[in-house]
């Protein structure tokens, strides 16, 4: 299993009233995750988008444990864990880089499709990349 | 089952380059859809916050079919699924008006706690919000 | 002088830390008064898009007086201030509804160009959008 | 006049339908500028916090030249422009780092305030940080 480790800071921006990172924002953390995952494989998304194959969010999900605070260190560990014909499915662990505490657990599960979002058999599209993913589980 | 209707507005801010909103930002209308039900109930969530109970969020999920696109006019469906001892979940479907598509769903359990984040027993702590919180399953 | 009055609830996502609303999110208030003031002159600016007529922003700024806090209902207040060849600048007074007081104002400067952000000389390509952007000063 | 540069990765999220990032946003990068200004100078600002001295936005401004892309390195050159007895001034040059092409100016005014927002001499409350970024200017 193919593990990536993506650090970020807390921004001020990020966090709410409750004084701690508003939870929506973790799944921004959640693809910056995947966009460094996606990158030291060799296919970064930006690339990946500019030769028409896209990756939009089908389903997602998060579980808090702990609250991320302005200006913690962050560290956002990602892997694939299920690729399917037309779908692959990532999951993170965010950790705060301090303490080592696990503050939430999420995964996204990505339709893979082309630019007009019609589905695509990654594995006849795109065999090297399909064969990296798979090689990643 | 009680379901109130929330409507909103696309922002262009809340799309991204997809041309459509950005997944995330589907929980930030599930806070418009949540907060305008406790409003709907007697129970704006501002003036629970000052009173003393918290609702973080402890798990969240959305499952997206299609995207929201700007300036469309949106509806968040909202109802509550279940209610626990120190929890309640709460229930989403976001709706383009216009085409009367459904677009999105999911939920968001919410920890039932004190300004500490600790938990506290609704029922005991505030027994009208639990017994108006049954009325709607 | 043509104003219009657009409404809004202060989200909990909007807010920081600090309690009241984090300051970059005045500029997408800006924008939701800017969308329905448009849609108020008969050219909402989902169509001038689809049209081709696009309207980035060049320049803005906002000063803050009091900061909006949660649940807040916000009135913004939008005109337009200058119109020029190939840009318009839009003005912003921020209103707490319940107090009238003044939060924050603010401006925004656009350029007017075609879908390849080329300036495009707006009294030649609409000129009705042209008049009516006119008789709002 | 002493100056940092903070890197960052435009996130997905931040990108509008527009294709590049949305205007607000640039702000956010502010902070980060900001933040890591104020960490370089031996003042993290979540230590000022702490502290009681904060740094609310009172005045903000950008001036737009092109738009970053979803995926560009950034840089964002952050200095000191103005220091009074209660206020200080920060500017920002974001940078595209692969071409060097200046993409956004800006500034952001910040009162020095206690935990209540009461404006505080910062020579007499913090004589360290006060000549510290005397000397940045």
């Amino acid at each position: 299993m193919y593990i990536t480790n993506t650090e970020l800071r807390v921004r001020y921006a990020e966090t709410d009233k409750m004084g701690v990172v508003y939870h929506s924002n973790y799944f921004v953390w959640f693809e910056t995750g995947r966009t460094e995952y996606l990158r030291a494989l060799g296919y970064p998304y930006s690339r990946l988008e500019k030769e028409g194959i896209m990756l939009p969010v089908v389903e997602c999900s998060a579980k808090y444990k702990k609250g991320a605070q302005y200006d913690d260190e962050i560290i956002v560990q990602t892997s694939v864990s299920e690729l399917k014909g037309a779908s692959v499915t990532m999951c993170y662990e965010v950790i705060r880089k301090e303490t080592e505490e696990l503050l939430v657990t999420g995964f996204t599960k990505h339709a893979i499709t082309d630019k007009k979002l019609k589905p695509v058999k990654l594995k006849k599209e795109n065999p090297e990349l399909w064969a990296a993913l798979q090689d990643c589980i």
